[in-house]
């Protein structure tokens, strides 16, 4: 009954079968491994993008704040939700890597409006050389609540970062989540509805540690390199980032990961819904946001279940509803889910 | 004939084997899993440092750079070999962690001299506030041209150091290799002989990519929590990394490792001592740095052998003697070794 | 007609009178000058902290960034108001100075409640290596808006940091309007409320440009001359912002001009109520944001008044309300603002 | 008998006259005061460069920072004398500035020589993502030892600069001096000889705190401007600065301060060579390096001369040599000069 993140769940073995068959012979290090070469045509596929740059690093943060860090410069800001995972779980590593500029929050409990955003643009004056400057816009999806931006709101979204000339980046560290329950493209989900870059997570969706950052614009490509490099991100033996990215694009590999992942929540959320939980959020992809009384809180506590308390509050009535986060990675087997709802 | 990098080579079995059993069920992420307290009790035995602070990071360069970073003022120098790995060969990621912190090169083909380094700490006046100020001594061990500090030469350089008050950081990418080529222990190479951090290496020695930072004085360790999250290097299947540590360090399977690599060098460099080649540097530990004619260079070349030119002069006469770097990796065969020589 | 801001005012005659005499033959460079043996001891005395160390910088924002940059590191996150001069008009100087720290706004017109920051730092969860961690609590005073923290105020926001164990920095750009304002000592609005560090301004109150940085914390002192040495803030010619804070800070000179600035504002807000203009925030020092109907602005500007509309709105009805700031220096006459006003 | 520095000396009466004058009035701040526009046009054509970008800051280092950080990015290197300013007496700010971005030192006494940049330049391969990719170059006119570089000498490192499409920065704390000593015109020494950028210094040659930054290629200016006040550079009463220019430059007041300062170095030089001191470095502008007896440094010691002793040995036998840098400002009189050589 592990629902604690998707991030702590095992590798697929599709991936894994990927990873051990990389271990042969020499390769050439840092990038020069064929498999890289796989890995961008496939990339490139996958996304329609014939002239994409494609990059491999190993952490979300690294892909985030190397991908941002190429389109801010350190008297900009760059505007995103306040619950984003650049805000609240990177440590200050988007100003790191881009020297200083700083983020502007979109007040927000989840997505962001199109107005929102568009005031808060236009809260920074281009050409006041006091204030910062406006830089990138960066969207999340899946968001960190769990909903998905269709693409009517994306492309609201990246219309209105166009309309002040700002480039676009997409935090897709669920990406494969985000696609499977549109059920669009990848190209539909990025440069088609204005996205200049992306983040596109492996990690979280079965993974070992790998994330690609894609370039629309390949006038990026030799920046992000030296970036890469001074962040200290590029690998030596970078096959193995290679051969997890390529195992987990083949054939399909990777949406049906998140199938999987996503099926499962929808389980959950629907056994959870017929319990009476509340929720606080769209559980749109493999996150469900819920609120259930601590009394049963305690029991899925004491039965071993794993997950975050979102609100914190671990004493009081125990009538009283509490918050929670669950994550449901592909290994989650439907029989743990049943089990989870059997204490309710 | 593969002897560009011990980069290249593939993963040792044993390292490999616990990178597959780690991938069971959910562990905790983040560097919170069981393994991670398996590796730090580990290297705190290797090491007989029973408070050290252990981390892990992927590469190599992450190691360095945090690892200074947590010694080093942005308004201070670090003291270091001109042709060290963190001036050569991570593209300002040294400047880039300590905030715009300087490197002061000391002039020398190889190992730094006492005495010049005194000379450079000298000339770094302390409470000059226009100058920069002494931060700390980074010494390469193995060396970038192959050599081992003897304890002795160590203990000289950090002796230096200490009379100045700064503290010592080992930069230990080949740490194995040296600790085989010496005949010490893992205290002996470090805090028994003036080391304050170090980078202890294990990607180069028969791991995927994981390097551990070991800081014999624990106050350092939320600082490099920190750092290491806003550097976008804390993995959150951190598993995975304390997996190929924890096989690293099973029995001495790391020190094995490195008795190959360190044996196949010292095969090759009799045999081409045998046929007469120059060196340029003291072969200590897995790589050599040797003098042939170019007209011997393209035969091997043709052959199929890889290694770097190390004077780039790649046109001239066929008698002319060219300079190589050749890196032997566990893995290398004595076959291919003697291939490799069967062309002089 | 001049109240578009008290940093377009003339230099008061005290002040440039030391200027002047300072020009007399040689004076030691970069602060050993003897002026600044006068204005240390002078400082020390106005702020009744014999052990405080005192610099002096030649911009407001130098101070505040330089001040808070001592206060915090580089993965913390600054609290203040978000309306703050730091994140408002600094073009993210304090993230750079402070290697890419977070400012953490707290949402408010005007002064922050000991609430809203209370829950702000609690939100910044100690030890979360995720999030930013909790730095500095940066208060202004006078506010953005012109209005002046009581000293009850004051020890309500700085009992709160202290609570959470943080340092508090005072942007004292106008801290003479402000004192004169509460009738209360230099020592009773900084250390005796709490403050660790002030910047303590010159510029907008009759000084050319300098401004002090007083750490009630002497330990800060190389730190601080480091950094501002780093941040290419040290004078050669010294001496020249010495002579202003010792021409400035002789007798009550520097209380007097804000008494004048202070005085004007006052006679003008009065003129202003009594022609029926509306306050936007309560005008307790030399700044004033009113009111009032747009045929009157447009009167005003033909009559060659020069202040900042605040709303932007420069078309519309005749008969709607633009708002306005209007700041007085110490040298805006009278008879200046009876022509103002008698334009309503 | 006051040779310590040119930094420590008076005002000129020229400077200070438009000082005084400027503080009439209001005038619009950050640069918008009418003062500099007079500025502006006045260097474009001293520069004889109508389409130059121009701006003000207060000290040289600022000039030098933030000029370079216009043209290099965190990952390059920038190429200097290893005695010049920006690496041996600005604390790192030119990293600080630049992002992390490295100096690349050329080993010499004084001067670069074309062929050791070139050496140097081509030692940072271009695409090499693992080095400090090339940068700026930097030459210092007046060097940090008092000579100036002719026009050929010039031409020659910026030849080798443009031969490895580089940007080139004058660093011209005493360009005044290295312009009348050459007897050329101000565009000769800058972008005739190939220069982009040049810190024009006045604060050494008579003003009280004010260097330009002239940029001949305009495309910089915006981000000049942002980095400046990001820098906490931009001065709110601006006028000051401009003032002092503007007196600097009103006629050919700026050349004659440095007449008379070169004058007298000549002057002092002229008297020294006749007493038999030895010169360590051509005093070509206002600056002398030489030796002299221990003894005679006594004398002139005890007689209260300030100058400071360059190689720091301040013990030993009293006819040793020792070596001393005397600098010349405009102010110093000839009976001063004379006086000093009495000792002798």
């Amino acid at each position: 009954m592990f629902f604690a993140s998707d991030n702590a769940g095992p590798v697929h073995p599709d991936v894994m079968k990927r990873v051990i068959a990389a271990n042969d012979a020499h390769q050439m290090p840092y990038g020069k491994d064929i498999i890289m070469d796989e890995v961008r045509n496939r990339i490139r596929d996958v996304f329609e993008a014939p002239e994409a740059a494609v990059y491999l690093v190993a952490t979300g943060t690294a892909a985030n704040v190397l991908a941002l860090a190429c389109y801010t410069q350190p008297w900009q800001t760059t505007f995103c939700s306040k619950v984003a995972h650049i805000q609240m779980d990177e440590c200050n590593a988007p100003e790191f890597y881009a020297g200083g500029a700083k983020l502007t929050l979109i007040d927000t409990e989840d997505k962001m409006t199109p107005a929102a955003l568009d005031a808060a643009i236009a809260g920074q004056t281009v050409g006041n050389v006091h204030g910062a400057q406006p830089g990138a816009v960066s969207i999340t999806q899946v968001t960190e609540r769990g909903s998905v931006h269709t693409l009517d709101e994306l492309r609201a979204l990246t219309a209105v970062a166009k309309a002040h000339n700002l480039p676009v980046h997409l935090d897709g560290a669920r990406f494969a989540n985000a696609q499977v329950s549109l059920g669009c493209t990848a190209a539909e989900m990025t440069w088609k509805s204005g996205v200049d870059v992306v983040s596109f997570g492996g990690t979280k969706n079965g993974c070992m540690g790998v994330e690609a950052v894609v370039f629309f614009d390949p006038s990026k490509a030799w920046e992000f390199e030296l970036r890469r490099k001074r962040g200290a991100h590029l690998f030596s033996k970078h096959r193995f980032l290679s051969a997890q990215m390529a195992g987990y694009l083949e054939g399909d590999t990777w949406l049906e990961i998140a199938r999987q992942s996503n099926g499962h929540a929808a389980y959950l959320a629907e056994g959870l819904r017929e319990k009476g939980a509340e929720f606080l959020h769209s559980p749109d992809a493999n996150m469900i946001f819920a609120r259930w009384p601590r009394s049963v809180h305690q029991k899925l506590h004491d039965a071993g279940a794993k997950y975050y308390l979102w609100d914190g509050l671990l004493e009081g009535p125990a009538e009283e509803l509490v918050a929670a986060r669950l994550v449901c990675d592909w290994s989650i087997g439907r029989d743990n889910i049943d089990a989870f709802l059997s204490h309710f």
